[in-house]
């Protein structure tokens, strides 16, 4: 069996077993868990965990050149190794969406935008779930989930009123990434309506509208054309 | 009738039906009132909502496609049956501003900044105004209308100084709201800035200016001269 | 005489004056000046206003269109009129500005960069100025130009970390302009920017440059001795 | 020996005593050192100082005109005079950046990302650094590395929640420098994603697609291969 099978194979049980790592995650962190429920919880995530480090040993074992996937996946390997990037896992939706688009098959700016609002979203969501796992007993003001979610887009906005932040090192390793995550988020939105605009103001005025293919295209049928004429002659 | 026709006749109603709803709920929340004219800043916000209500439902009997036009018009029935979602209403202004433009025939990057200066101003009064409405008598800083007003500024230029900030989950809506209007202002600014800029760039060289189409046609022209040129030989 | 005259002549003593302004108000601000100084300082403030007021009625009774001159021309009387605004009589020195560039014919990014890092850095120095002038010896917490000059750069910059804030209306207007300079600086530093990475991705590969003025150009002379090649047949 | 020799000289020694700066005030600072440890750093510090300043003086000496020499290189000199400034030394790496990517021959964009990525981190960790170094021992709220690297992250995305911020000048000052390289961030990265987005979506639609350099050439190459049919006849 080679790599490739393997990775395909493997592509929706990852992607549903990061679903369920997040409704187990989001269940247990919300929900502050105790008894059986927590057992519960605890054991779905242990079980996506075990999952995803199946995935990678086996992938480790197809590679054709082990070292340099070893070399060009360390992230992978710090997702299974290092319990605080649990949430990472979710990374692997990302190839859900590819799908869901794929079948949709709309231009590129329609499917930018669909990405941007959906990771935005599951990023404020699992920052809240993660800042408020690591928040919560401590001296911090972040106590609950409802001021999780509102200081992750106050965070991801960059607008940082300041009324909520986190002071453990793990809460505020979660906030520099949401902070990351907003200077993307910037960037994409605006890119993407500088890309529309630039578009706009030059189909407003035919005549100085930026030359496209299509125009090079009707050019060259002319000077074709022409060619046959003389060939004719 | 069908239901372009009505979407046409009751275009200017509506719009002033959300200007109307827009005095009445800026003179209730800033007022602050009790008596009569509570009773009557209240009718005319009940009026605007029934004429939102028929509005909505007759759109519903008349589209063509019922199922297809109620699943895209998820947010017109949010707006009428959500009191919170009331504000959504001067979403009609809009189409002033498009009958305003369609007579000034601007170029569409000065339609792009009139709608966004429009449309900040507007955001900012109307958030002002939800956010006063959710936070009067709490616990909150925002108490009065000054101070809703300077919150929304520092709000939508994501600067989030912290002196004002709003504590209770409808006055939080308001501001994830203004927050990602924020976002929208600076992509669209940007953009706007960026298209000009590009354009400018590229005009100051004439030489390394883009070809545009009408480079294009004058070469076009230049081809089809020569190919009349070889006929008459 | 005629109006065009009439500015060319006033267009370096209105940028003096507001130079002249610039000192005097910083001199009384900063200084928080009490006996002779301060009457010499507002002296000089008084003056520049009568200059400012002079030229503002002389253009409306030379203008060709008197109503449609004081129509477009709104904020010069705001300037003229409103002693807040004072300080918008530095929108004057933009002329000097101008004429700086115009001697170097410089590129036009170039252009811009000189003007924003101008202009912010006007806008820094004057609002933190104004801001002062409007909370000293009131409950907020600017007291010295030291605190204004780095509440200017957090609010420009959209950090707001809050330990600085104005109190006052005519503060909080202030900080409104700084707010919008902020959401414009960080536009035209993007914009430029793309501009800038748009032209070296472009330049890189030589196959997919966008094509130019300079190449259509030369197909033009191509088709051109071609036709000529045709003729001397 | 001319300049230019000096400069290809020291070019290296230069960047590893950027280094050594670096490795030295990161220890001082972090380590809050005092005995003989204190010595060593300090001893590396003014050692890398030296060498700084032999450079900023031979250079000085050899350069074919002095005077414009000095007036454009104004900031060799602050870096060499003013110890605030010192941590600027290590704007030297972007040399070393510079090398390691005439290596690798990537893209334009992905130069310019690993560019900022590896100025961000710098700044970050020298910022953080620099305003230990000015703050500690004050009334501020920074008193260790932790607070000043987390202070740094929230600065430069501009979020600034304001539970860290510098009280002293120089420690304002570091600050300043971080904000506007969290403007100069935002505006890279949305520069760069502008530019691939606006590609992306020329290359999504053929017929839409910009006209480049190899679609002209294809013409030219037509129309040439015309004349040639031409003489043949």
């Amino acid at each position: 069996m080679d790599q490739q099978r393997w990775q395909k194979l493997l592509e929706w049980p990852l992607a549903l077993a990061a679903v369920a790592f997040l409704i187990a995650y989001s269940w247990q962190v919300i929900g502050n868990l105790s008894g059986p429920p927590a057992v519960v919880a605890e054991t779905i995530i242990w079980t996506t965990w075990a999952l995803f480090l199946v995935d990678y040993l086996v992938n480790l074992s197809l590679a054709p050149q082990r070292f340099k996937w070893f070399y060009t996946h360390l992230l992978d390997l710090a997702i299974v190794i290092l319990p605080m990037l649990r949430p990472l896992r979710l990374l692997r939706l990302v190839t859900i969406l590819a799908v869901l688009q794929r079948t949709a098959g709309a231009a590129f700016r329609g499917r930018v935008i669909m990405y941007v609002a959906g990771a935005s979203a599951l990023l404020v969501w699992v920052a809240a779930l993660a800042v408020l796992d690591a928040e919560r007993g401590n001296d911090g003001s972040i106590q609950d989930f409802g001021q999780g979610l509102w200081w992750a887009f106050v965070t991801i906005t960059t607008v940082g009123y300041g009324d909520y932040f986190p002071v453990t090192p793990t809460g505020q390793l979660v906030a520099v990434g949401v902070m990351i995550g907003g200077i993307a988020l910037i960037g994409v939105v605006t890119a993407t309506l500088a890309s529309w605009i630039v578009e706009k103001v030059g189909a407003a005025n035919d005549a100085e509208q930026v030359a496209t293919k299509a125009h090079i295209d009707e050019l060259i049928r002319e000077v074709r054309s022409l060619r046959e004429e003389l060939k004719r002659d």
